[in-house]
């Protein structure tokens, strides 16, 4: 360990000579002057700042070149703190807290310095205190994997785990999760959880919390005013709306994509505004109609993973088709170029999968906009040869849900029925 | 042959008891007064609404029930003129435009009311006389084909022709394309020919001209205006920047996807603002820098196709990544997660992909954003095993770079650096 973990040079010099050291509470005279405690920098920190936690949890960097003084002016006991210390306020409503892993659940010590990736659910709630005066948390750690680890499997096993408390007395569910494979994630509980009475939030962090502008804390918070506050039951993924800190975006699950590596406002929302926006204390709607399509909760916690997702491109080879055909795949979702087309050079393999009974949707690789299928002569060629089109379906979603569907379904007619099924917004 | 083509119902019967027909200038009152030819409607056309084409060139879509009074002022010889009707003034700068298909050189007989899918490059250029006034154009057809048709010979073919007119007097080149696959292969010229001395345009329209607000007039006049007016060189996807008229977008080549199914807007630089934007006769300047980064021009017209774009998703089938090896792939895309990364089920495959040394390049199916691949345990596992992060690059256009540099290198050190190295703004 090490008292200025992660500063290096005149800025490690300037500290030691100030008797600062990480976790100490200092002041610093700059342009402005800051309160809060010194946090410590990690190899990818840039090494012209430095950073500091201020009291309302959020992390800022400041350029050392403009320091004019910095002074320690206490240590305090912050961030994590003993689970007995966060005092329940049983009049509150009750939320679950689960937690997956993910950046979001990066733990950052401040005596050590150290970076655990595995923070527990309860520590997540308890370092950011702000929750514990909206709502009644419990947590729970259901595993902790960065999502790009993350399997079909882990989907089922967080359906699972929701479901198990579909009767219980919580208000609402945050699931804590990384944001590599959020979406993918939201998109199969919005399928398996049809219909489920309480809403849902998964929420992430593009920014680990010994970063400046961490936005773990306020996603978090945000998430739980809309849980404790909203009408609407549902599956969405909250996150920053823009790069303010002002507005967090709450999401459908099926129809929001990352659309940005780094951003902290990486997730939007495909062709339309957010479904709600959490602004101060203040819910906003936006969504013109109900997260799911029927009333009635009908869990279907099941799926086949023999889908693949297959971007056409020119010199796209069709024997990869004819793999997917030996390798007893048994639906292919195209992502299609503009209205939804593949070239005349896959038309063989297509008609051979075809005659092997796989199902064949089409999106598009433009992301947004509908497919449409009967403006030109390829879309109608290949709606000739079977392929279903998609509608505005994100291609990610219609992989899950593709799965979702082979997992719950036998026959052709009824995969392709309830592929074109609308069950929670994935259509819009 | 109707003289009512597609027009059904009580439009059909308004107008023919007004007498008039498709090919007629007429006159509507309605909220506002328009004249134009009435044009022709097709199956996908809306029922209420009746299509104008004003003296403009730009075609609109009149509501039937705010129709006040239709009146036939004239008949009038528009459109299609012969090639002699169409007076070269030898002062204007010369410009060649190359016509490959797509829906912007799809023509409307207004006699017949049939849509033929090959305009030829000289009607294309006569069906658009504003042209003529601002350049002198000699007009060919390479061949006439949807895009999503076209395969990287295509891409070949266009190259070897652009080339062979590298010493002419030439102002610049457009190259009317399909929309569908235009980004890929403006990003296979931006490699093939950098350093090309003229500026290139490819033009593409996403509503074709018996619509109501097609593009393809505008797009046309809007880079014939940029080529004759830019001190630059560099290949460009000149395309509406939104759903008005006024703007005009210049793209570079590499920097550029098609992003929407329909919107005439649908073309966007990602992550920045479009390199040059057409607004009236003035030519705004976003770029920072040269398009080329070399300023020698070395064409090298050579591609394999033996490259495979991988987008990674939970639940992906590693056998995948094998039957490629056995495909004798040469090189791997992978379009990871977030900052690009893919889940641990596939470092198995991956490493056997390296030990049969194959190419693998990681971008970010996030589309927007850097990929980075030192700050979680995922991306330096990745690392250890050889992927190389290939920066900011477009997925897209890492596939056809890799189908590039593999046609020019046989050595994997080669292949690494050329990928890696800046030729044509490809980086940001």
């Amino acid at each position: 360990m090490s008292e200025l973990k992660g500063y290096k040079g005149k800025i490690r010099d300037f500290l030691t000579q100030n008797q600062v050291k990480v976790g100490d509470l200092i002041k610093i005279t700059s342009e402005l002057t800051f309160s809060g405690i010194l946090m410590p920098r990690y190899e990818s920190g840039d090494e012209s700042h430095i950073v500091l936690k201020l009291k309302s949890g959020y992390n800022i960097g400041i350029e050392f070149e403009k320091i004019e003084k910095i002074e320690k002016i206490g240590q305090v006991e912050i961030g994590i703190k003993n689970s007995q210390t966060i005092e329940k306020n049983e009049k509150l409503p009750k939320i679950l807290l689960l937690s997956t892993g993910g950046t979001i659940a990066s733990k950052v010590d401040y005596r050590t310095g150290a970076v655990t990736p595995a923070l527990s659910a309860s520590e997540l709630y308890e370092a950011v205190p702000e929750i514990a005066k909206i709502a009644n948390v419990d947590a729970e750690v259901l595993f902790s994997e960065y999502s790009e680890n993350l399997q079909p499997d882990h989907w089922l096993e967080i359906a699972k785990k929701v479901d198990s408390v579909a009767d219980s007395d919580y208000t609402g569910i945050i699931i804590a999760h990384g944001t590599d494979t959020m979406h993918y994630s939201s998109a199969f509980l919005s399928f398996a959880l049809s219909g489920f009475k309480k809403p849902i939030t998964l929420v992430g962090s593009q920014r680990s919390s010994d970063r400046p502008s961490s936005d773990a804390a306020l996603n978090l918070i945000a998430a739980t005013k809309f849980l404790v506050n909203t009408e609407s039951t549902g599956i969405f993924v909250v996150m920053h709306q823009n790069e303010s800190d002002d507005t967090i975006a709450c999401h459908f699950g099926t129809r929001v994509r990352k659309n940005h590596t780094s951003k902290r406002s990486a997730f939007q929302t495909v062709g339309a505004e957010p479904a709600f926006v959490v602004y101060e204390d203040k819910i906003l709607k936006n969504a013109q109609k109900e997260f799911f399509d029927g009333n009635e909760y009908n869990p279907k916690i099941n799926l086949d993973t023999r889908v693949a997702l297959v971007k056409y491109h020119p010199g796209f080879d069709s024997k990869i088709i004819e793999s997917l055909i030996k390798l007893q795949y048994r639906a292919i979702i195209f992502e299609g170029t503009g209205l939804g087309h593949v070239g005349k050079t896959m038309y063989d393999s297509i008609k051979k999968a075809q005659e092997n009974g796989i199902f064949l949707g089409m999106t598009s690789q433009c992301i947004d906009g509908r497919v449409s299928m009967t403006v030109y002569e390829s879309g109608r060629d290949l709606l000739d040869m079977g392929i279903i089109p998609l509608e505005n379906l994100i291609p990610e979603v219609a992989l899950v849900k593709a799965m979702w569907v082979l997992g719950n379904s036998d026959s052709y007619d009824d995969i392709k029925n309830k592929m074109l099924e609308n069950y929670s917004s994935e259509f819009s």
